[in-house]
C-alpha cells in the first residue's frame, strides 16, 4: 500500500494511541470547503475530466513548478497549452521525477489519490507509468468518477469556489437549477475591481458599472456597483470575500480624499504609491460592506506575484513562481481596526505566507480583536510541518476558538480529501501530543478534534 | 485532579524518566522573582484580597483578552471598575467560557491555583462555577491566603516589583519597617521621565527636580536627578532597572548634542523622531550609570502599545491590547555596545517579543558581548511552547550560561508558583531531551537544572 | 566515553531504530568538503601543528567567542598572537570553562575530536587539563598525526579552500607538483576586488591588472581580468565562487551605468549607496561568468562583520563578533534572476543566517528557478538544532533535491570529521522521523541518507 494506517501520527506508543482514537472520531465528518479554487462549471457540465495528465499536472502549479525547478521544460509539460495534446509522454515525464516529491505534501496527497480513488498500490515511477495511466484514464470514462459522483464520494458538505465581481455566476446558477442536492457557492474575489494594476481595470469598473446600472465612475456608483455585486452572490450562497494583495495595508481616508484617489485610479495616471494607497482604502470599504451585509472578509496578503519574469511573459499568470515576502500585520491592519475592529458584526480571517508573524503579530491580534480569526497555514505552509508549526506558534496566546478549521485553497480536485484527511490528523497528531503531555485532558480533545475538523469552520464562515 | 504529575515532560519514556529526576531536584527550590508587576502594598497592608473575581480575572489581561476576542463584553467582567460590584456574576462569565482557554499556559496557571492553593480538583465550568467561588471566596478570608502568608508558602526568596522613579516607595519602606523577614525589592523603570510621549512627561521631570533637589530643567541636572533616583531605589534593595520602548534604538550622541535635545524634549514641542531618539540616548545614559551605580538593566523592547484605539480610550492602558512586532536588535544596540559592551560591571538583560530575533540576533550577540545577557521568553511567548523554542534557538550559540532563569513578570500574585512550575518543568523536559539524545551527560543536567532554577538569577540579577 | 553511539538520534525506539540503520549507511561514506577555510599551506608543507593551544582554541572563534562572553580576557587566551607563547596556560582557561560549551556544537564538535582522534574518554576539566595538552601534544609530533596523514584518515575525497583572486594559489600548486594523491582545491572568493569598502580596493584591483595583463581601470579590462583569475583558478581544480556581502541584493545595469559606477567605486569617491549597488551589480556580473565557464556561485549574506568596535580595532576581522541581520532574498535576487534565472548551465548556491527566510523566501525560490540550490543551515545555524529546522523547514517546498549535502565551512580542520558527522546523523534522525511517521517509505529513506552526504553534493559543485 502507498500509505499507511498511522500515517502523520506521532511514532510515541502513547501519543500515538490518543491520535489514532481521536483520528476515529473525525475520519468520516463531512468535508466542509469555504475557499478554494475549482471550478463550478465541472459541476454545471458534469463531464469527464480528458487524462491523467490534464487531471493532475497541467493545473497543479505545485507539481510543475518542482519539475521545473529541476531542469524539466515546462513546452515538454505542455503547461499552459489549452489541450495537452501528448498526455502519455506527459505522465511519464512525471513518473520520471516523482522522487523529487518525496518529503513534499504534494507526494502524500498524489499517493491519496491514486491509492484511495484509483486503486493503485505500488508506487508511481518510471516502470508503473503506464499502468497508472491506463487505470486512472479508464476510470476517468466511468460514471463514478464524473464530477458530481466524485463530489459526493468525497463526502463534501459545501464547497465555495472563487470567483470575479464581473463573473455572470452561471455555472452556479446552473448547478442550482438542474436541482443537484450539493451545496457549491461562490466567494467573492474584487482583485479585478480594486487593484488598479490589474489589467483591465479601467474597463472592469465599466463593466461593474453596466451589470448594475450604476454610475461606477464615481466614487458612490463605484461603492454602490460592488455592493450590488456582492448581493448578487450572496443570493446564490456566497458567505465570505477575499482579498489577496501583496500587502496587508489599510487605510481609512476621508471621504472626499477617497473619492478624489478612485477618480486618479480610473483615470490610469495614478502613482504606484497611490496605486497601493486605493487597494489599501478597499480593504476598509469591504470592511465596512460586510459590517453591512455579513460577508465574511478574507485577507491573502504577502505572495510576490508572477516573481519569474521569463515564465510569466512566456505562460502567463499563477505558474508557480508566485513567492512569498515578509509581510507586516500589526501596523498594516490598523486603520481598518480602528474604524472596524470592535464591530459585533464582523468576522475578518487572516493569512499568511510569513510565519514568522504566527506568534509575533497574528496570534496576539486575533487573541484580542473580536472580529479577528486565524485562517490556516496556507499555500507554501500547508503541508504537515507547516499546520504543526501553525498550531504550536498560535494555540498558546490565541487558543484553538480563534482559528477556523482548514481550507484546502486548491484547484486541484481530486487533490481535496487527502488536504482534509492531512490536516485532520495533524489536528489530531498535535492534540495527542498535548494529552500524552498532560496538557490537555482527553475527552477535551475529542472535542476540539471535532470542532477543528467541522464546527469551527462552519461558525466562521457563517455557513 | 487537574494536573498530572508529569505535565509538561516528554512523553517518551526514557526522556520522560531523566525530566522526572531532574524536576525532584530542583521542585523545592526557593523562588527567585527578579522582574515583575506585584504591588508592594498588598504586603506592606496584608489585607485580605477581596473575591476570586477581584482576585484572577479582573487584573488578568491574559485572561480577559481572550474572552473579549470570542465576544464577552468588557463592561460585563467589570474592567476597569475601581470594585468589582457583582464579583460573582463576572465569575460565572468566566467560568461559562473557560474552554476558551484549552491549550494555553493561562489554563494551566489557574488550575495549578485552583488546585494546589484551593484544593479545588473538578474542572472549572458553568455547572461548577459556584463551587469555585465560594471555596475561593472563603479561604480568602482566612489567615492562610492573606498577602504575607501566600508570600511564605509560595516559598519565595526575593520578589521585585516595578516602580517610577516618582514613586515614594512607601510600602517598600513599610515592609522593611514592619521587621517582616521577606526580600521585596523595587526595580527602577524610569518611562515616565525617559520617554517624552509620557503623559505628564515635563510634570514628571520637574518633579524629579524637587524630589532630588536638582535642577533637572537642564540636561546635568537631569541627569543628576536620575542618579539620585537610582541611589534612593538601591537603598532600598533594587538591583536592576527595567526600559520598556518601543524598539531597542540606541544612541550615542555628543554631550552638547544630547542637551540641546533634551531641550527640545521638555519643550513639547520635540517631533516624533527627536522624541525616538531621545529615548535611545536615554538607554545609552541609563548604561553609562549602571557601570557607575552596578544596577543591571533589563531592555524590553517591541510592544506596540494600545493598539486598539476604542479599548485605549474607554478603558485605558494594560488592557490587553498591547502587540507585538518586528524588532532588530543588531542595528539598534550597536551605539550602546560601541560605548559601553565591553564594560566589566555592566549587565544588560535582554527580552524580546519577537522570537525571529533568538537564533538571528540575540544569541550571537549574547554568546560574544561580555555584558549581554538573554532574559528568559518574555510575556506571549512565556509558555510551553514559547520556553522550548527559546531554549532550542538560543542555547547552541548562546549557551546556558549567557541567560538568566526565570522571569514571571506577572501582576497575577496566585500565578507565580504556577509560572516558575511551568519554567522549571520546561526546563527539565528540554535537558531530558538532551541527555536522552546523549547530547549531555546526566550529571551535567542535573547541575545544569539547578542553575537555570535558581542559580543564574540570582548571579545575573546580582541578588 | 565522552561519545554515545545514538548520539543525535531520536530517543523514540521506533525512529531510533531506523536512524540507526540508516546511519550504517552512510557513516562511512568519504567526505567531500565543497566550502570550508582550511589552509592550503598547511598540506603543502606538511608540519607538524604545534600545540594543543594552538590548534584548538587561538583560530577558532566559536570557542573564544563563547569564553569571552563570559569575562574571559582575549589577551590571556593570546588571541591575535602570531604564536601562542604559553599554551598551557591557554589550555588551562579553556578547561576550565568547558562548562560553557554544554548544549552546543563546539562541546560535540570538541569531544569527537579528542576521543576519535587522539583516544581522550574522561572528560575536559581543569583536572584533566594537563592529561589532555600532554596527550595531545606528544600525538601531534608523530606522523601520524601530520596534515597529510590526518586528511587520508579523515577519509577526505575533495577539500575545498577560500582564495582571494590576487592569491598566487603556490600551495595548491605546490601539493599538486608534489605527486600526493590528494583532491585539494580552490574557491575563488572576489571580495578584495568586488568591495569597494575593502581596505586596499583600489590596490587590489591594480595588482589583479598585473597579474592578468589587462587594463583593469577600465570597466571591459575589469571584467576580463577577473575572467583571467576565475580561469586561473579553474586550472587548479577551483569549481565554485563564493560571495560574502552584507546584503543578497543583485543589481543589472545598463552596460554604460556600470562602467560610470566602478569608474566612480576605483575613484575612492563613491557613497556608501554607490558602493552597495556596485557589489549588488558584481553579482550579476559573476552570475554572467558562471554561465560562460561553469563555475558554480554561492552566496552568503547577511552578515554584520566585526560588529564590536573594539574588538575590531584591537584584534582585527573575524574575531567572533560578526552578528547575522534580517535578510530579503525574494526582492534582492530579482534583477540577477530576471536575467540570469532560467540559463540551463547556471548553479546559486544560497545561504542565510536568517532562518526566516527558509520556509517563506528560499525554499520556494529553490523550489521554481531551475539555477537555484539551497546549501546547508550556515554558521551559527550549522548545530543539530539548526540543521533540523533547515531540513524541516525547507523540504516540503523544496524537497530534498534542490539542497546539496552538507558544508563544513571551517577552519578548524580537526573539527572536520565531526562535523560531517553531526550532519550525517541528523539527516538520518530526520530522516528517521518520517520513516516512523510513515511519510517516507523505508527503502527511499536509505536512497536519500546516500544522497544527501555523497551525491547531492557532487553533483551541485560540479565536484
Amino acid at each position: 500500500m502507498l500509505l499507511h494506517e498511522d500515517r502523520l501520527f506521532p511514532s510515541e506508543p502513547s501519543a500515538l494511541k490518543i491520535a489514532r482514537s481521536l483520528y476515529a472520531g473525525v475520519r468520516n465528518l463531512p468535508i466542509v470547503s469555504p475557499h478554494g479554487h475549482t471550478q463550478a462549471a465541472w459541476f454545471a457540465e458534469n463531464k469527464p475530466f480528458p487524462d491523467p495528465a490534464t487531471l493532475f499536472v497541467q493545473p497543479d502549479h505545485y507539481i510543475f513548478r518542482m519539475l521545473y525547478s529541476q531542469g524539466v521544460s515546462m513546452d515538454d509539460l505542455e503547461i499552459g497549452q489549452p489541450v495537452v495534446k501528448d498526455p502519455r509522454r506527459v505522465w511519464h515525464i512525471f513518473a520520471r521525477h516523482y522522487h523529487l516529491f518525496r518529503g513534499t505534501p504534494t507526494r502524500m496527497w498524489l499517493d491519496y489519490a491514486f491509492q484511495e480513488q484509483f486503486g493503485l498500490t505500488g508506487r508511481l515511477s518510471e516502470a508503473t507509468a503506464d499502468l497508472y495511466f491506463d487505470t486512472i484514464a479508464e476510470k476517468l470514462q466511468t460514471p463514478e468518477y464524473l464530477p458530481r459522483a466524485l463530489y459526493k464520494s468525497f463526502n463534501i458538505e459545501v464547497l465555495s469556489t472563487t470567483e470575479s465581481p464581473l463573473d455572470q455566476l452561471r455555472a452556479h446558477e446552473a448547478i442550482r437549477q438542474s436541482g443537484w442536492q450539493a451545496r457549491i457557492v461562490p466567494a467573492f474575489r474584487p482583485d479585478p475591481v480594486v487593484d488598479p494594476e490589474f489589467k483591465g481595470f479601467a474597463e472592469g469598473i465599466a463593466e461593474l458599472g453596466r451589470q448594475t446600472g450604476e454610475d461606477t465612475l464615481t466614487w458612490k456608483g463605484y461603492l454602490n456597483g460592488l455592493r450590488k455585486a456582492r448581493a448578487r452572490f450572496k443570493s446564490l450562497g456566497c458567505t465570505s470575500t477575499d482579498h489577496g494583495h501583496l500587502t496587508a495595508q489599510t487605510a481609512d481616508l476621508p471621504e472626499d480624499a477617497a473619492a478624489r484617489l478612485f477618480d486618479k485610479a480610473i483615470s490610469g495616471k495614478a502613482e504606484k504609491s497611490e496605486m497601493v494607497l486605493f487597494q489599501a482604502q478597499m480593504l476598509t470599504e469591504n470592511a465596512r460592506m460586510s459590517v453591512e451585509d455579513g460577508l465574511v472578509m478574507q485577507i491573502h496578503p504577502g505572495s510576490v506575484r508572477n516573481h519569474n519574469k521569463f515564465v510569466y511573459e512566456r505562460y502567463g499568470r499563477d505558474m508557480g513562481c508566485d513567492i512569498p515576502s515578509a509581510t507586516d500585520y500589526v501596523h498594516a491592519l490598523r486603520p481598518l481596526l480602528d474604524r472596524f475592529g470592535n464591530e459585533k458584526n464582523l468576522t475578518i480571517i487572516l493569512f499568511t505566507l510569513d510565519e514568522t508573524s504566527y506568534s509575533r503579530e497574528l496570534a496576539p491580534l486575533a487573541g484580542h480583536y473580536p472580529c479577528l480569526r486565524l485562517g490556516p497555514s496556507w499555500w507554501f505552509h500547508d503541508s504537515p510541518e507547516g499546520m504543526m508549526r501553525f498550531r504550536e506558534q498560535v494555540t498558546e496566546t490565541a487558543g484553538f476558538y480563534n482559528t477556523v478549521g482548514f481550507n484546502d485553497d486548491t484547484r486541484a480536485f481530486l487533490s481535496i480529501p487527502a488536504r482534509h484527511d492531512v490536516a485532520r490528523r495533524i489536528d489530531c497528531a498535535f492534540l495527542g501530543r498535548l494529552v500524552a503531555e498532560h496538557r490537555l485532558e482527553e475527552d477535551e480533545a475529542h472535542e476540539l478534534a471535532h470542532q477543528l475538523t467541522y464546527d469551527l469552520v462552519k461558525k466562521a464562515y457563517r455557513l
